[in-house]
């Protein structure tokens, strides 16, 4: 068959548009970023139109309660999907920021300047908001961005494409900056994420199937953003109000979210003293326990948890509990049962969060703070493509450095490494 | 079969001493890099002992001469390998480093600090110097190294990996900081690249054959370290003379490296003035060019060029010649012919310069200066284990701290995202 296909076809414009976007300045960015905003607002009725279709359509099919609303936007959710959009264009310009500069012995001078990647396949599962969330993402940090989003917000998210892609030829600036996948199947997929000359960046960003499936079938570059199993560890000397602080608002402000806490390690020496008290706030607010043995002798009313209850990512209001002798075993513990997304630890110990911090090789580390900060937002980023459990290129929140790649510009004026006759 | 295979035996034992290397304080780090460095000398009768064996067995096979030449060790050569690897122990130490460091308004203080990748499986073929290198930088930046050289250097690589390991474990070092793949079969290797639990990075370093082989098989992240197809471009408006010495040093002093010239591209303008002053100067040094038609007609002794010699990686005393029409038509050739390694221009306008960086999105971009000093050692690293032409995580000449990766660490007195009552 000698004709392209169609994803390829689509990578190959995308490619193309990739080439102009990486010689914008940063002005002609912000305000394909701003016009991509204004575009979502503007579009708002199509855009919930769309959303409805999806709604109706999985409420047809039987779906669920929290994956109806993951899909489901309303006025107030597209103001602030407009408004991270928005935030996006204030952001300090990545691309051609200059990293490092040196005068070599020779006279050269060497340069390490941030350049945008090229073509990134993001590949995510229902929440709409991803759609817009990472096309201006990758635009502005001079990418092309090539979505393929969940079956069940397809409606959603072609009304969503069609705005921003819309705002972008306004703007002069290439339609296939952001483009849908045409073909949804699970096929294309794989001819996608084979497709290493056109493709630089995959970023699968969903549960264990969707990630497994494109850990499998990629040739092309990958960044995991797989699921956050949380601990928070209570060491002997934490300060117990603090502790249960950090554990009620990593457990329940928003426990399906990758930043909630899964599992929560107590040393034993404060456990009589720390786990009646978690168990009171806990039950209050409609938290189940599945406990170790040793825990529930200080906690009857709680359940017995099963081995697997250890790193499982609930994304719920359930939470295992274990007691332990020493820090050394909550090390040993999250070493094995974590997924290196974030851990915490509750400690007045300056020794202990030190060895925390070393002996973990997770890719978020908080001492006396709460889970939930692990977000780009939170951290200073200002946005976020999603949280890398990759150890490589990014690892942990990911923004719009994450977007770019350091390369050498070298000026002289006629050095060689061979002088003749040297 | 519930015996653990001796290829993810190996790889947890690595994954080990990763454990134990990640906690080690530099001045640790560094004592034991020179102590690599010391064993490689002590050793020398056993290295080249083994060495000769392999050259032995290599030319009973009919080896030709550039590997045989690649493969072979002698007292200089080993010198040199021990001073490379003393020199490592000289860099700054990457593992540790903040490289940010911010107070939030909630009053949380957020590091990024660079942290150990881990387990590195360097993949590559010939030349025993790498198992020095490699095992150096990776150690020095407080990884475990799994290495498989190729199967014409195993006992060379055997020798000096033994001696690596002993002085390792002289220093109450983990030996298998440093270990070689004990089944070199190609069925290892593909089962090496698929332990997703234990191989945080792989980096082929070789020829196309071994890259696409580790693409197609890898599980793992991979950072290629593939061919340089390295193009020299001559403006109209270049120095003439400088044009001539980057072409000679690029070309001529050391042809089999991925930062030699393979292609000279000469803008019209200045091809009759340049063509015949490079065809004497290229003669003179042996050096066979095959070229496009307008070059033929100012030199009518060189060689028609294939379409395909443009984008062939020669490593050898071969160059291709185009001449075209103005810059545009020399960023699209290289574009659509280069290896994204190293590109250079030679020019006296500053905006043809400017132009050639942004439009191209090679590793390495020389203005004025040789394509040859495109290697970590000449711009600045102090050592390097590769050019990576992966746009991802490290891109261009590899040094130690791209063998690290930046994490989180929030540092806290008990801030929640949502505090009660809020």
């Amino acid at each position: 068959m000698s004709a392209v296909s169609g994803v390829r076809a689509q990578a190959e414009s995308a490619r193309a548009a990739a080439q102009v976007l990486a010689q914008l300045d940063g002005a002609t960015r912000r305000a394909g970023v701003r016009a991509m905003a204004d575009a979502i607002l503007a579009d708002r009725d199509a855009i919930l139109a769309a959303n409805a279709e999806d709604l109706a359509a999985a409420a047809a099919l039987g779906t669920g309660g929290a994956l109806l609303d993951r899909l489901r936007l309303d006025a107030a959710r597209l103001d602030a999907i407009a408004a991270g959009v928005r935030a996006v264009a204030e952001l300090p310009d990545p691309v051609g920021a200059v990293t490092r500069r040196e005068r070599r012995p020779n006279g050269i001078e060497v340069e390490r300047v941030r350049i945008p990647l090229g073509v990134i396949a993001m590949i995510y599962e229902a929440r709409p908001n991803v759609t817009a969330d990472a096309a201006a993402l990758c635009f502005f940090a001079g990418n092309a961005a090539l979505l393929r989003g969940g079956s069940e917000a397809r409606a959603s998210n072609r009304a969503l494409a069609a705005a921003l892609r819309a705002a972008l030829v306004a703007q002069g600036l290439p339609a296939d900056t952001v483009a849908l996948l045409a073909d949804t199947g699970r096929e294309a997929m794989v001819e996608l994420l084979a497709l290493t000359d056109l493709i630089d960046l995959a970023i699968p960003r969903g549960g264990p199937g969707l990630i497994r499936f494109v850990a499998e079938h990629a040739r092309v570059p990958v960044i995991r953003h797989y699921q956050g199993v949380c601990h928070l560890f209570v060491d002997a000397s934490a300060d117990l109000d603090l502790a249960l602080a950090l554990l009620i608002d990593g457990k329940t402000t928003r426990p399906a979210v990758c930043n909630a806490l899964e599992t929560l390690l107590v040393h034993a020496d404060c456990a009589k003293a720390f786990l009646p008290r978690a168990a009171a706030a806990l039950a209050q607010r409609g938290v189940e326990v599945r406990a170790c043995a040793a825990s529930r002798a200080l906690v009857p009313e709680w359940g017995a948890a099963q081995e697997s209850d250890f790193g499982t990512e609930f994304l719920d209001r359930i939470l295992a509990v274990r007691v332990l002798p020493d820090l050394d075993a909550a090390i040993t513990h999250i070493r094995r049962h974590g997924s290196d997304h974030t851990e915490v630890i509750a400690t007045r110990d300056a020794q202990a969060a030190s060895r925390f911090e070393r002996e973990l090789r997770s890719a978020v580390i908080m001492v006396n703070a709460s889970s939930r900060f692990s977000d780009g937002g939170e951290l200073g980023l200002g946005a976020e493509i999603g949280v890398s459990t990759t150890r490589l290129h990014a690892y942990g929140p990911m923004g719009a450095e994450a977007l770019t790649i350091e390369r050498y510009v070298v000026r002289g004026t006629g050095q060689v490494r061979h002088p003749p006759g040297a």
